[in-house]
């Protein structure tokens, strides 16, 4: 393909990108392909010329969309939202346009620069501690691609600091062991995983009966595993747990932790961006004694994935677990500490412009449209639990304070996990379940960029039809 | 910004990238900014009102495109190639417009079903081992964002498989060794650091005088810890190290490492993709023996960063080591076996639909292209290799079958770091530096998408100017 092909066909491309995202809401919302259906509609080996782009514009057409589950849908109630604003959607146009490598400051300053504003955009936007902004002393900000990522490097920023370093030589994890509740994202066991410390060392700590950490239980085992000779380093303050929305209570389990020298990690992946809306600003309780902070605006915000923000507030720490500096990438600039060299902030070293996508978003209103969207998405949950509630076959199954509804039918497991499946197999909205506290339970999402009180009044049609 | 706009603007935006890419090697390869520069340019806080997609435009021009390092230009001779060809561009922007999570078979099985069948597609294309087919009994194949990610799961896969699983519970990294030679990539220590498994812990084995390990040295190595009560558990065999683009014989290593039940991991992250031309798979040698294997579409085959090529041919250790799975994430397609999840395979949970610009770029004919583009590199650096040796000024310092010469000055080595120094302050091309075995060479990569023999003629020119 050349520049002019690219013209004229990256043109058809935006409208044909504009046409889905219009007539979206008309599909069904999830694809009724089963495993290798769309595989096999496609050639088992690589043409041995080049097609015209129309051929593969196409396929979009007749194999992929047909094969997709539609996040851009307003009645998708599954999982999480995965907003693409577009805005963010010509951020990564950009992005891929200009074929930059932000690896480091040197391979282009630009990149990295506005990443490090759009950090210190989203402190004034969230309202986050100063201690999180990249001009605090010993603070920053970087853009992950996912919460786990995030996660990964703060549980990793936590095992050289209690190690003073040591651990980068010796690889001694044996005596480390970290907290977190059931409600914790997987995430989380994942990432000790991946850093050598097993699932014996990660503490499952009780929660209450609104599924958020238990100060009491967290201080007791920290006593019992010193008692026997064990290193707690790392606790998960879950703020908006996956399963629930539950939030852990930061502001009384740092204090202990930080007696032990523990690094405080607050995942917010999903709930975070809540903190948009000041009258939301709660969600950011206890976050100024917390060591890291992730929250994801490829979540509720409209940046399209990947977007995560993860915030330190040690960053000798982070960097100390992160940096290898080897000959071919020594610079002037990072030796003379003037500038930030990313790639000692994440796990892989190679890293694409996403600050585009943030920047696209913010400056052209993402962030006060999503405040209008996140208070109609918080209404319209408040409106579907009084819907519940007056339904007495249903029950609300869990405290709902911003998008996320967990209902249950009271004739038991089977019976939702029937409502579910049935509700699902229409294609008219997609749900997903959970287990809280052994009983079944679906969750009911909201946080579409089109998804309005409508679609959720619909969905609910929907379950009580069915029920 | 609505759909309407998105229209107007998304195809302006088209136009500006065609132009971009048009126009680049109009300007300097590196941007002059200092540190902080960019950032100065342009507002300290957010605006608190939307702005239109024309400003933002105009400062791309006005701030960003000036601060950036342009790895798009033809004389961009540092690192390695990033180029993003004009298929792979809209094949992010398709991805980000569609906004799919593929993090399971499920949650878009389009999206999963494509990166399969293009893991597939390039085993034919790069000639690679059947054992790495999705097809095959064992083996199998995902896309990663980077080869440090690949890396890394195989670092995982390999600890899974020789503690048998219980790595996952126990956490116990103390016996574990792993090799690699002093000229591998800096993401081997560092997947190893993150790992749990310290620089103590990681034997440099011995090279020979083309910078390739030396079998005899790794068997006895291995010996020897061994001998103390190791486990010796993973060796990395670089195909194309990032200094000097030495070729470590992977043939005569695995037998030695499968002996002692070791995995062998073989990262082609750079020359790999050299194997698209019949004529260079040479490259491959030894990969029928290897356990996992990477290397990068986004480096020389014009797949726009991010789009690493991960295969392994034990998938269930990859399984085992990365597989997680709550309640809010399971699925009858996977439980049957007849899905892939592909969260399973990567560091991550969340993942974008990175197979469409493959599939983009092999269908309009760009691994055709490629094979023509790598050709003419290769000649080219050959070329660039005889100019050289004609200069009695220079010195080619490491040999150089691919795309890579390293050369140096014989008055030492403070005048090439002069030379690279002075070469790069002029604007018109871009060179990194190494140093092999203590001498400092200069790094010439010839490997851009529209880099042709003049502008590495021009190069030389500009060096011998200088020199």
């Amino acid at each position: 393909m050349n520049a002019d092909e690219f013209r004229q066909q990256g043109k058809a491309l935006i409208d044909w990108v504009a046409d889905y995202l219009e007539t979206v809401e008309s599909r069904p919302v999830t694809s009724s392909v089963q495993p290798g259906d769309v595989r096999a509609q496609l050639p088992e080996h690589p043409p041995t010329e080049a097609e015209p782009f129309a051929a593969v514009l196409a396929d979009m057409d007749r194999v992929i969309v047909p094969g997709l589950t539609h996040w851009q849908h307003p009645n998708f109630f599954a999982f999480f939202p995965g907003n693409s604003s577009y805005a963010s959607i010509l951020g990564e146009l950009a992005s891929a346009g200009l074929g930059v490598q932000g690896m480091s400051w040197v391979t282009s300053p630009a990149c990295t620069e506005v990443e490090t504003l759009m950090m210190d955009w989203m402190v004034d936007l969230l309202g986050l501690p100063e201690r999180f902004r990249s001009t605090s002393e010993r603070g920053g900000g970087v853009i992950h691609g996912s919460a786990s990522e995030a996660t990964l490097a703060s549980i990793l920023a936590a095992r050289w600091r209690v190690s003073n370093g040591s651990i980068n030589r010796l690889g001694d994890t044996t005596h480390l062991v970290a907290y977190a509740t059931s409600q914790a994202h997987s995430s989380i066991e994942k990432g000790l995983r991946i850093a050598g410390i097993g699932t014996e060392q990660l503490r499952i700590v009780a929660h209450d009966e609104q599924f958020a950490m238990r100060p009491d239980a967290f201080a007791e085992q920290v006593a019992a595993d010193l008692a026997a000779g064990l290193t707690p380093f790392w606790v998960c303050c879950s703020r908006g747990t996956t399963s629930s929305m539950a939030f852990d209570p930061t502001a009384a389990i740092a204090p202990i932790a930080h007696e032990h020298g523990m690094w405080v990690h607050v995942d917010a992946a999903m709930s975070g961006i809540a903190a948009l809306a000041p009258e939301l600003r709660w969600v950011n309780d206890g976050l100024d004694q917390a060591d890291s902070y992730c929250t994801n605006p490829h979540k509720w915000m409209g940046v399209v994935f990947d977007c995560d923000l993860f915030y330190t507030a040690d960053r000798a720490a982070l960097l100390g677990a992160l940096s290898i500096l080897p000959e071919y990438l020594r610079s002037k600039a990072a030796e003379s500490g003037a500038a930030i060299d990313y790639r000692d902030w994440q796990i892989p070293l190679g890293r694409r412009f996403r600050a585009l996508k943030l920047w696209f978003t913010i400056r052209t209103g993402g962030a006060i449209d999503a405040v209008d969207m996140i208070r109609h998405h918080v209404a319209a949950t408040q409106t579907l639990a009084d819907l519940v509630r007056a339904d007495e076959r249903f029950e609300v199954v869990a405290p709902h304070p911003l998008n996320l509804l967990c209902l249950a039918l009271r004739a038991g497991d089977q019976a939702t996990d029937s409502l579910i499946e049935r509700a699902n197999a229409t294609g008219q909205a997609l749900f997903t379940r959970t287990v809280l506290d052994g009983r079944v339970a679906l969750r009911f999402s909201i946080g579409g960029r089109t998804t309005t009180e409508e679609h959720v009044r619909d969905g609910w049609a929907l379950l009580e039809s069915l029920a």
